[in-house]
């Protein structure tokens, strides 16, 4: 049985991505009924860019069935055309908003330039500052610095040290370095020395022998590098280590880098910031 | 005046990650009036963790005044629970989910797995490869493989091209290759060679001259590379280059990572996948 497809408009004065992140989950609780075919539409700030927009909302309401409409928009002049077109209208904010100027008793006032998107502000620089040096500081190949790391990432290569560190980098700003475990560690039986000072801000990633041996195996098949042998040597011996210098790991076999990083924000405590 | 301080628990079964940016943006339309702190409660699964969270948030409550919940918690037995305790709980989803119920005559399903943050699909194999090949074509350094590009960022030295490359790619699982604009290019009056014959795939970042010698003096102060004059040289013959050779570009002087991937979404007319 094919479903039919509904359109979905992400509307917002900024970028929308809020707005899509926050309709891709809750379409997803409706995939049984549909498919939903996905139209972007950032930046919208004036009334004939919205009286653009609702003249193809009403075209597709009326010649196929009404569009579902994801918006963050603030400014009533042009909430109040859209809310009157043919689609189906949801003010993601709305309720919250509502809710909580309610439940403390104070409105509520359309604030920008607080948010870690805004260029100007001292978080936006703190991010793109984090990805800059987590960059520098990625698979081992710039050691200064290191003492101005968050978390320094350390497990054998490919075990999903890079793409996690740029994850915690973006979203959280934080400086993560990371550090290969390779096999003249494990004959040494020592973390290499460079990074021993930090021994506090470690966190280690493993993977189970065979997810490691098929992710080498793409880069070099049929390599000594890639082979199940070689990946069960190294990560028995990366996790022997880690036990044995107590450092905290969790194995990313099974984990997307947004469950892993959330892990490891946990375990290590890392806190978010007060903000106001 | 010190405003007081208000406690915010995000609470979820998964990483939290949609109930935190959704939250964020809820809160700061209340920062005229409080202050918030934090605290991420993900991975939350069970009767026993949830009434652990509930005794702090009802000592909160008695001591100080009612936390704020943003929950995306959706198994019945947790739910029922947390909406008795003495926050103020605000389940970010319900009121759309409830709307789209009505309006679309279908009732919702919990969908888990179909979004790109689970590892076992395909648009997170799609992301991760992405973020890899982004990483091996940041700054020109490897050229084999652009024609598996979806996008090639082209500029002058530190102009946003390495931070958006990877948004891009984290985001929007694009391969996004960058490539520098250098002194040679301007004197040869010519894109360079390797990217020719990808033109359609180009665009280009540009920068304000003041802007970019701060950011360079960032990393080499007092060096010609940061000087005023050789900024204002490359950024002049850059946007000479871009504009003769009929390529799309937009200043980064002022814009976020977001902002600027959320336009050259829209110029390059990538439009989201259809779901489903």
């Amino acid at each position: 049985m094919t479903l039919p497809i509904k359109t979905v408009f992400f509307i917002s004065d900024g970028t929308g991505i809020t707005a899509e992140t926050f309709g891709n989950s809750v379409l997803s609780q409706f995939l049984h009924h549909y498919r939903f075919k996905m139209v972007r539409e950032p930046f919208i700030k004036t009334v004939p860019q919205i009286e653009d927009i609702i003249r193809r909302i009403d075209e597709i309401a009326v010649t196929d069935s009404p569009p579902i409409i994801f918006s963050t928009l603030v400014q009533e002049e042009i909430v109040e055309k859209i809310r009157n077109s043919k689609g189906i209208f949801l003010d993601i904010f709305t309720a919250c908003v509502n809710t909580l100027e309610l439940s403390l008793n104070v409105k509520s006032q359309p604030a920008i330039g607080l948010s870690h998107h805004n260029v100007g502000s001292d978080a936006y620089r703190k991010r793109i500052e984090a990805i800059n040096f987590t960059l520098a500081h990625d698979d081992g190949q710039f050691v200064h610095g290191l003492e101005q790391s968050d978390v320094i990432l350390v497990g054998v290569s490919r075990s999903g040290k890079t793409p996690t560190s740029l994850y915690l980098a973006m979203q959280y700003a934080l400086r993560v370095a990371n550090f290969p475990l390779i096999p003249e560690d494990f004959e040494r039986g020592q973390l290499p020395k460079t990074i021993q000072p930090y021994r506090h801000k470690l966190f280690g990633l493993s993977i189970h022998p065979d997810r490691l041996s098929e992710i080498r195996s793409e880069r070099r098949p049929n390599s000594k590098y890639a082979s199940i042998e070689q990946c069960r040597y190294e990560v028995a011996e990366a996790e022997r280590l880690l036990r044995m210098e107590n450092i905290s790991w969790l194995s990313s076999t099974t984990k997307s880098i947004e469950e892993i990083s959330t892990q490891i924000l946990q375990i290590l405590k890392i806190d978010p910031k007060t903000i106001g």
